[in-house]
């Protein structure tokens, strides 16, 4: 049986049903967590459902920022300190990063609070987590305001990039499911991913 | 062995090395097929990674438009007619999904070109996609100008929704793995997904 609606029969349903159905129908995102610092010297980590490739020359990399209180720490520590990382979610970790979500107060680092350890880099101060096998240390460049849905595209410039040597190929391709890679489906949905297979650039005929 | 980059050592990498690295680190992407139709009734499908969520009241969804070739005759249809399709990428239709990427001229349907099958839906004039469990139509509400990557995001209002019901949950969660979901990695990798667990609103402690 298909279920159809119509905008109209969406906008009569329950607002938390609603969000729900359409967070998952939208399709599944990448599994992030966002490390940063603020001036005093307390860190911080969330997770993130949407960083976005910018562009590779020069490398940037995005993600979206909610208006929301959880987050708002990590934008005003980026703010303070002008650099952070993104870490990638494995499906070891996968708990431990949802529960930084959780509403903890500014004075709480998430690395302690949910048990994940912090690693530094070269003098970097923002803390990369040691439990991620893609750790990537970026520099504030600039945000963007998107009107439609108040939040703000944040964009870095990655002056650090770690990652396994194994999970490199000749050609700059990087092994994500060798690397135990998660993604996100709505709010709160985590899930493993395999490899299916890798194209060319694909030419009529 | 783990292998560190500076911003300088990847601006010293050749140019496809670093866009492939680059656009695997960020984490994978959602995998989606967008059919459109011109005024003159040439239907169009192209595989998108860029859709993201906009907001749930009222239900509107995002696509990141890049100025390529092979997109602008979406971009184009759907300033001609006004409406569009999202449609789910599965483990079954992916090669066939991938193959639409190719630069086929703006006469040829990819529908007919890759081997999937068009569904029509209450006189929605936009193509669906037959293989595709979620089928979304939408109505282009509008757009906004990324400088940073000269990108557009186009935002739409969802004006129908076909899943099916048994996927749907009593709370609207949608079980996307058993809807045979995948995710992309970087511009040419295809991954399925398995569900590792759902979890509440995060709370500390």
């Amino acid at each position: 049986m298909i279920k159809t609606f119509t905008y109209d029969d969406l906008m009569e349903l329950p607002s938390r049903y609603r969000g729900q159905l359409l967070n998952k129908v939208s399709g599944l995102k990448p599994a992030n967590l966002i490390g940063s610092i603020s001036e005093a010297g307390q860190t911080n980590l969330a997770v993130f459902n949407s960083v976005v490739h910018i562009g590779a020359n020069p490398p940037y990399l995005g993600f979206i920022l909610r208006p929301t209180t959880v987050e708002r720490h990590t934008y005003e520590n980026i703010k303070e300190t002008g650099v952070y990382t993104i870490n990638q979610i494995t499906t070891v970790i996968h708990q431990q990063a949802h529960q930084t979500s959780a509403k903890y107060d500014r004075t709480i680092s998430e690395f302690q609070a949910v048990g994940l350890r912090e690693h530094y880099h070269h003098g970097f101060i923002a803390p990369f987590v040691k439990e991620s096998p893609i750790k990537i240390g970026l520099q504030f460049e600039k945000e963007q305001y998107i009107k439609c849905n108040d939040t703000r595209l944040v964009v870095g410039k990655v002056v650090h990039l770690l990652l396994p040597e194994a999970a490199i190929a000749e050609d700059g391709d990087v092994a994500l499911a060798q690397l135990d890679s998660t993604v996100i489906g709505g709010l709160n949905s985590y899930y493993s991913v395999d490899l299916l297979g890798r194209y060319g650039y694909a030419k009529p005929d």
